[in-house]
């Protein structure tokens, strides 16, 4: 029997978060390998030399093979049998339309909700700046014209991004939302489907989802009674 | 016999030239669908109904059936047995190194050259605005710390990007380096692999990549003698 795979992640990190998420819905055994980024750990020689050559997480080493890149990881796992397809697809054209969602995001939600977030919480942490107003104004405008698109296009007439059931689009798209809840921004206000659908996401995802925002829940200060 | 799909796609935007060298170098059969982003003919309602929800290109119709986002159409063609295992391996082990490659390449290569090419031409071009030195100076920092990357880690020990022969993986990423001829940027200075193996992926794609890049050559001015 071989040796379940060793995952390396945060759960500071958005992708880091799904792919957690994923892998104890999947009830895949996995090794659990927290790397601390607060403490900069990510960054050592030995790190990049042992680990991961692009000093990032998350990323998996099966059985000496090493893979970064969330999604990278995420067909790999799926392709060894390890994800439920109801979760990815097997068939091919349900698969690509997860990975047009898969693909949409990196340089759209992913980015903008990322940039958000490091403007609004984590630079003033790090260099003790507080962020001008009208940088804020910029960043939730870039933020909200891809929430828009998440509201009114991929959740346009379906209970989940991809179709009627949840799939990982859900789960990658819900960490990057859930990310800006630390610096104090509240999706619910201006977006009532995505309200309702990140709540249907977490229901399905329980007691997991939680689990994964353990740190989110509590950096935000909202309490469980305020989850989304 | 089914119609060839319908390709969407402009040679002024870096994804579509990569799939367009991709489909001509698979021999794949494809309806040529131009659209001219600078006239803005995806903003069009209709574009949005018709073509593209995301308003934006590449993407393709098959038979009715509409997929955007430029990796998730390589894999959708690919499962459809139309590119070549050659260029993107359908063994899950291999498949999944250039994954990680196409997977990286968003928010890292593609965005930061994308950036300094948007900088650098683009908004001065729209706003007859030039921008800062410093401003550039940022961009090109972000630019370079990625193909420093691309430089000592992904072609670190190997003449392509994920192994010693050509994937999609070099495709998309030639095509992300070239677009910032057009800012007047030389890669060759800094970046002595990058150098050769530029080199390397035009010679086993042309005459494809020559036709892709026509628009890119003549912009930046510098004719076939100064090719990459």
């Amino acid at each position: 029997m071989s040796a379940p795979i060793r995952y390396y992640y945060d759960k500071m990190s958005q992708p880091s978060r799904a792919l957690l998420i994923i892998f104890r819905l999947s009830n895949m055994p996995f090794e659990d390998c927290v790397v601390a980024l607060r403490n900069g750990e990510h960054l050592t020689e030995d790190f990049k030399r042992q680990v991961n050559r692009f000093q990032r997480v998350p990323c998996i080493h099966d059985n000496g093979y090493k893979l970064a890149e969330s999604v990278a990881i995420l067909r790999y796992l799926s392709a060894k049998g390890k994800i439920p397809e109801h979760l990815y697809p097997k068939y091919f054209v349900d698969q690509s339309r997860v990975d047009e969602f898969l693909e949409w995001q990196h340089m759209s939600l992913r980015l903008t909700c990322a940039m958000y977030f490091r403007t609004v919480w984590l630079e003033p942490l790090l260099t003790g700046r507080t962020p001008t107003e009208s940088k804020i104004e910029t960043m939730r405008m870039h933020m909200e014209r891809n929430l828009d698109v998440v509201e009114e296009v991929w959740l346009e007439s379906s209970d989940f991004l991809t179709g009627s059931t949840l799939t990982v689009a859900d789960i990658f798209a819900a960490c990057e939302i859930e990310q800006t809840r630390m610096a104090d921004y509240d999706v619910r206000i201006k977006y009532p489907k995505i309200r309702a659908w990140l709540k249907r996401v977490r229901q399905s995802c329980n007691p997991h989802y939680d689990v994964a925002h353990e740190f989110v829940y509590n950096i935000s200060g909202t309490g469980p009674q305020a989850k989304l």
